[in-house]
């Protein structure tokens, strides 16, 4: 059987290219993970997702949890049978989504009391539970279960909940044991604040994990305050280990994560973009809803191979976003996630070929001019 | 040029099999044409429309009208490329969504003047601008423009209605003109009145049409009415004519109307039910949101070879309709259109064998088991 592995295999400045080898098969990175929250990724059949290029997706323990519960997911063979999606798959800890979906949380040593916010029904999470249910979902990338703060907060905030965060990371690595071509990847936390982050990645590293994620960031503190610290978060982690983004982005937070060293993302963006009518291209961001793409027989993107753009006028992605129809979440959710891998195969190869700097400034130059011009 | 024609191969009783040839492809009958109302058949691509084995689509000329409306349809190279279908579109006349969907509709021997459920603008429809929208779509087959009246009703208003319908005929065949490979139908009324369908047939005929609907059916008479009058009145038709039976209908429905001498349907029940969470099998109709599916490990039907069968449990998809994931109705839609396509095709063939008695004695044996047991 395979083992978890990764192989660097190019290095352009900071960023990273290379292939992360699982029993499920190979995940290229830079790589962007579409999310599944509740065993779909929404408006696509699964099918589409592996057509757009998607490698890997991610996974919500916190939602599956609650419904249909890893138990009966494991019951029925685990999550890859049940969604129809044999490639790997990374669940989260379910540690985020209970601070920032739950009600009446109350944290402890111990882990987090929770009422569920589908049905008001009482529930508990600490790592061994976490490991459990991932364990039970089948999960191929596994996180440890960690404390997210709200950030801004105070160094002293940032510190108490970041040792908390590395005391159930060895908590996790403990209950995770040892598996096999399954990975257990620890978060990195401590805010904005250089010797926190330094602090919690020696402990990590002491700990000793398959992976590494940059975790705490992408929760509101903006572009700048997040590139801040990927400037030199990143180095703090070895570089034979992949190195995870939580919860990014937009497409220039992903093209500058790369550029600071980063291999892994996930968003819900694409997709939740999809189904409220806008699109990412290469020259930003279009709101299909607006009457100028009412008589447009042009493509979204003329040089995008996507359904939606090979078979579709924007007037008709304007009519089906107006009308409220699904096939509109549809289309521009497969555009947007191909237009996302693409995106990762261009700065996976302009790292291979050591033209990422000449990508970077491309990237930027076609965002700058803007979408096409009204006809 | 491939001109509108129908071969008529077989029959069996009074059920009927054949072909009708158009330009844009041929029309295996009995055909049950699923419904693209707003230029989309909800929760699916039309790749998957024309995987189920759909020949046909029927479009709606009331809810194109009003958006994106028929003129802009006809800028953008019309209804087939607007909607990526290239196989022949049906559009009905609308006519009846008017009477059933619009506000403030006034009727005059002209025409019928009514605001837009949408917006309230105001509109007209009468025999020439129906066949002039349904020119700018580039419907395959037209509709002539008819009143259908709520029934019940009594012979006097069904009868003066039927008479204005079929005065609507003959200023829809003259507005309508000679289009090489485009067909015109004409529409059948008079309640449940055998002397009125007859006399509603012997005026359809004389004017002469491409095929014949029998109208004013399927609008809440109920099973046994609707088969009273399909008991006799196919017979008021010629048999070299496709007949084409609208808005039908339940699994049921179809094989009685078959069974009576119809070649054609329509309805939105099998993508309608795929949105709530209710399919239709050989063995009757499943509510997936029921319980008893919760860990359900087997497919819906362990016969059926569509995506929703067979690559998903039961299990799956009362989770996703329980999460109100739009993979639900994606997934039902398709299952639900399929399976009308396989009844379809079940049909022509045992009417092509001459065992059409037998496949419906199968048809009713199947349903009355029920659904599977629970585990």
């Amino acid at each position: 059987m395979t083992r978890f592995s990764f192989d660097l295999k190019a290095t352009d400045g900071k960023a990273r290219t290379g292939v992360i080898h699982t029993p499920r098969g190979d995940i290229r990175t830079p790589a962007f993970m579409p999310v599944g929250t509740a065993a779909t990724v929404k408006a696509m059949m699964p099918e589409s997702v592996a057509a757009t290029g998607a490698d890997i997706l991610l996974g919500n323990t916190y939602h599956l949890m609650l419904r249909p519960t890893a138990e009966r997911i494991a019951k029925l063979g685990g999550l890859h049978r049940f969604m129809n999606w044999s490639k790997p798959i990374l669940t989260d800890s379910g540690g985020f989504q209970v601070m920032s979906l739950s009600d009446l949380r109350k944290l402890t040593e111990d882990g987090v009391t929770f009422k569920s916010h589908i049905d008001g029904s009482r529930h508990f999470l600490s790592p061994e539970r976490s490991m459990e249910i991932q364990k039970l979902l089948g999960s191929d990338i596994v996180m440890c279960f960690d404390e997210c703060p709200a950030l801004p907060a105070d160094d002293t905030r940032v510190a108490e909940s970041m040792r908390l965060s590395m005391r159930w990371a060895q908590r996790s690595r403990d209950a995770f044991g040892d598996r096999p071509g399954h990975a257990l990847f620890g978060i990195m936390q401590g805010g904005v604040t250089p010797h926190l982050r330094e602090e919690s990645a020696k402990a990590l590293v002491e700990i000793g994990f398959d992976g590494y994620a940059v975790g705490g960031l992408a929760v509101g503190e903006g572009q700048e305050a997040m590139f801040g610290v990927l400037d030199y978060a990143p180095d703090f982690l070895p570089t034979d280990k992949p190195r995870y983004l939580m919860g990014v982005g937009k497409p220039d937070d992903i093209v500058g994560a790369v550029a600071r060293g980063i291999d892994m993302m996930d968003c819900v963006l694409p997709s939740r973009s999809g189904r409220t009518g806008q699109a990412w291209t290469r020259r930003g961001q279009v709101n299909l809803r607006n009457a100028r793409h009412a008589e447009d027989p042009r493509p979204l993107d003329e040089h995008c191979t996507c359904p939606a753009c090979r078979n579709y006028s924007r007037a008709y992605l304007h009519h089906v976003v107006r009308a409220g129809e699904m096939i509109a979440g549809m289309l521009l959710t497969w555009h947007n996630l191909h237009y996302y891998q693409e995106l990762m195969q261009g700065m996976r190869d302009a790292i291979a070929r050591g033209q990422f700097a000449a990508f970077e400034a491309s990237f930027h130059a076609q965002r700058a001019e803007g979408d096409i011009d009204p006809l």
